[in-house]
């Protein structure tokens, strides 16, 4: 037997320790069809932070990669087990440690999962801004490690914002305390937030304290149909410049607002594209942001707004936007990309998907988070066909330069991962590049963690 | 003559390198008396990023240490000279290159005042938050450097909340831009965040990508005066558990107000803390927050409430708040402290100050943000006798000891520079420190930067 297997089996149980390849099976990839994935040497699930430290030092002696893993919900491959790795499922960690009204912060283990966090701290009538749309299955460790957002990022930021330090567990095994509990302060490089989105390939985190804000007002929500997305484009543009900040601006263009409609056996009303938004700062503020958001779609052109005040109503109307992805899978699998653009530049990306769907022939639905100009271009194929396939990820490359093109980024939350490695080279230039191998040599010389996501340490 | 001074005239034009004592006197300090500072060799004032470039790499050709700096408003010592060094100063580089009110955001050079990026914004309806008490002559750079806070960090967070990238120098001469124009991306790691705060240790900026806010509505002010500090601490924590989020909460203790009435030659009718407080949410909103602020503050035990939705007297409610240095210069020097607690213990930090100052039998006057805990503990000496500068040290030293006790750190918003070196390693520990260390010489291998700032890189 493997001598690691054995050290792995004395530092977490021999109970958490699996090697049979039927169940490590489902530790060895994320949610990303298109990145590629190895056969691990075991997946361990710690149940502290010591335990953490005893793998990574046994791991680290027997030079053997180490694949933090959470939920596995990740969109990037991210998590993706390499060949002969161990890969350190965190979900067993899933306390939550600490809620503390009175200075409006929570302390937890990797392992919670988001809404979990959501519902403990709305009982203290706090909020937890951070909501990927995995928000009921996904963990916090993730979401740290992704710098995740979610849909009310447009007013309240993404998961950078809401983290006020972290325990992380360094590539020997030392234990690394970054931030503070207090709200503000400046001790030292902001060690906190460079952990935030590196993607496992630092440490481990091992525990977060996260900065609460206080549980808003309840929703108000607007719904408005476009004839066609230059005037939806419009509208959000009006949004912003008019100085006003939904809690939630959604956009689907023609292509999901078709499929959700066959899906749901509706009419949603909408030629070519449906602006979702919500106000949740309640009361005459809450009604005065949403005439307002109403007044630009109309000068938009919009065909039709419709606002409410009532709760329920308000969900239903975003269930259209909460169906897209499994109506589109009546079509076949589903592909979703991860652009971020100008918030001027919406209407232009829809339009450009438009043209890379007729080019390689396979249907491909926008919907994305409008309000900060993220968006998730998603497009349909065949798994069975090779062909389809390849021409689905000639279309994700495509979206890719074309959110280059439009002055943005290659990706607004889902990450690097194993599948855009080179389009993070394309867009942070080797000097970009240079930096960030720098900074992983200094924390990971050995290339421990998560070796080949993200970019090639040479 | 020094080759290298032959090299800055041709870097940046002979009028542009200062070398003549009396002149480059100006530059050798900031504004904390307590910090080392030596000789500069020069002193440069590049105009733009290509010679900044070339003076840096004429500098590290040399080995000669650069200190990057700003108007020298610092009260660190961060950007005080280091003997033989060139200072860098980047005033000269104040374009503010665009504003972009469809995408809510600014493009400067590090330059720029605060004050004129705020006007030049608030002409298209927008809002840079960040707002130092020094607003009207520090720098974007120096804020970006220091990760300013302010007085309205408290609703909009610091420096690092409102910046999208960042242009940096590189200790090689190599540029390095981070970040993006849109407001979420998650490709690689966050160096735009490493950077703000980093002090000038890690390269120069020279240009930054700013995220701004819609102008907020005029602030309604109230003000509560408390015969008992910790009734004004328990009044915060209302504030805080209540869910009401005040656009500025500022306290000031008995010696504070007394120092202003004196100055003032007015009555501020509080015996032991003045809390001053903002809502700009406006309208009915707005009146919400301000009474609710109010009734915290009523439960808590104030003796005096007064709240005005006027805003010139709103303004005059402040001045007390804003004249306290000033006032303090009537008994003396004044030497500002910089801690952060959360915001429970505010109360108990301000009896902290009250023993430290019987202690050493100086003057402490105890201002601050109390609606993020950031509090500045200001020690009044008389500058000519070397034993009242031993003391004010001394009462310097045990603050930082008190904010560390309660749970706090060290600094909140003025940062460690040359005086706080200890302090740091003791607050981040060894292995802090380490990884400190492993990302200065990644960056920075000849410690090029600012070399003895923040800590030593050995
Ligand atoms: C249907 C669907 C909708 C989604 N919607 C959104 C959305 O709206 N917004 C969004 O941002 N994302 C979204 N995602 C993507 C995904 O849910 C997020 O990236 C999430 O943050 C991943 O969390 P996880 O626990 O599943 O992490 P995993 O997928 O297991 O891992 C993600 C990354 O984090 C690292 N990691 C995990 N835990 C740790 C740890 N403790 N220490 C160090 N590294 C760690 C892994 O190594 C990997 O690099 C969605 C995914 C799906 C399937
Ligand atoms: C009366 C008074 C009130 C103050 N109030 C506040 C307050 O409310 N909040 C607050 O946060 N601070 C406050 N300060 C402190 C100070 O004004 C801030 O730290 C400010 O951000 C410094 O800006 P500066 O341009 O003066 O920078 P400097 O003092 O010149 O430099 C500060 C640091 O930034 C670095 N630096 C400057 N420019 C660059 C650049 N282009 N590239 C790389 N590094 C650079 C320097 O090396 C140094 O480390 C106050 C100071 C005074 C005197």
């Amino acid at each position: 037997m493997e001598p690691l297997l054995a050290e792995l089996r004395t530092a977490v149980g021999a109970g958490a320790v699996l090697t049979d390849v039927d169940v490590t099976a489902s530790y060895r990839r994320d949610m990303m069809p298109l990145a590629p994935h190895g056969q691990p040497l075991a997946v361990v699930l710690p149940t502290s932070t010591e335990q953490v430290q005893a793998v990574v030092r046994a791991c680290a002696a027997a030079r053997t990669p180490i694949v933090p893993r959470g939920a596995g919900s990740g969109l990037s491959g991210a998590a993706n087990a390499v060949e002969g790795c161990v890969v350190l499922v965190t979900t067993k960690m899933n306390a939550i440690l600490e809620i503390d009204p009175d200075n409006r912060l929570a302390v937890v283990e990797p392992g919670v999962v988001n809404l979990d966090l959501r519902d403990a701290v709305e009982k203290h009538g706090l909020f937890y801004p951070p909501d990927p749309s995995s928000y009921d299955w996904c963990t916090i460790g993730g979401n740290l490690s992704t710098n995740a957002g979610g849909l009310c990022c447009v007013k309240y930021g993404v998961t950078t914002d809401s983290v006020l330090g972290l325990d992380v567990v360094l590539a020997d095994g030392e234990l690394l305390r970054t931030g503070r509990r207090t709200v503000k302060g400046v001790a030292g490089y902001d060690l906190t937030k460079l952990f935030v989105g590196s993607e496992g390939t630092l440490g481990v985190i091992t525990r977060a304290t996260l900065a609460l804000r206080p549980l808003p007002q309840a929703p108000a929500t607007l719904v408005a149909a476009f004839g066609s997305t230059a005037a939806a484009g419009v509208a959000v543009s009006r949004v912003v410049t008019e100085g006003i900040v939904p809690s939630l601006m959604e956009i689907m263009d023609r292509t999901s607002i078709k499929a959700v409609e066959q899906y749901l056996k509706t009419d949603l009303n909408a030629d070519a594209a449906l602006l979702l938004c919500q106000s949740d700062s309640g009361g005459e503020a809450g009604r005065r942001e949403l005439a307002a958001i109403e007044q630009a779609c109309v000068a938009a052109g919009a065909d039709l707004v419709y606002a409410t005040e009532d709760l329920s109503e308000g969900r239903d109307l975003l269930t259209a936007r909460r169906a897209v992805l499994t109506a589109l899978e009546v079509y076949g699998a589903w592909l979703t990309d991860d652009v971020c653009v100008p918030r001027t530049r919406i209407a232009d990306l829809i339009a450009g998907c438009e043209r890379i769907s007729e080019s390689v022939g396979l249907r491909i639905a926008v919907v994305g988070h409008a309000g900060d100009g993220n968006m998730h271009p998603t497009i349909v194929y065949d798994p069975s066909s090779a062909d389809e396939f390849a021409r689905a990820q000639r279309a994700f490359d495509e979206i890719l330069g074309l959110g280059l093109a439009l002055g943005g980024t290659i990706t607004g939350e889902h990450g690097v991962g194993k599948i855009k490695r080179e389009w993070l080279a394309k867009e942070i230039g080797p000097v970009g590049l240079r930096v960030h191998r720098g900074i992983k040599r200094a924390l990971d010389p050995e290339n421990l963690f998560n070796p080949g996501s993200m970019f090639e340490l040479l």
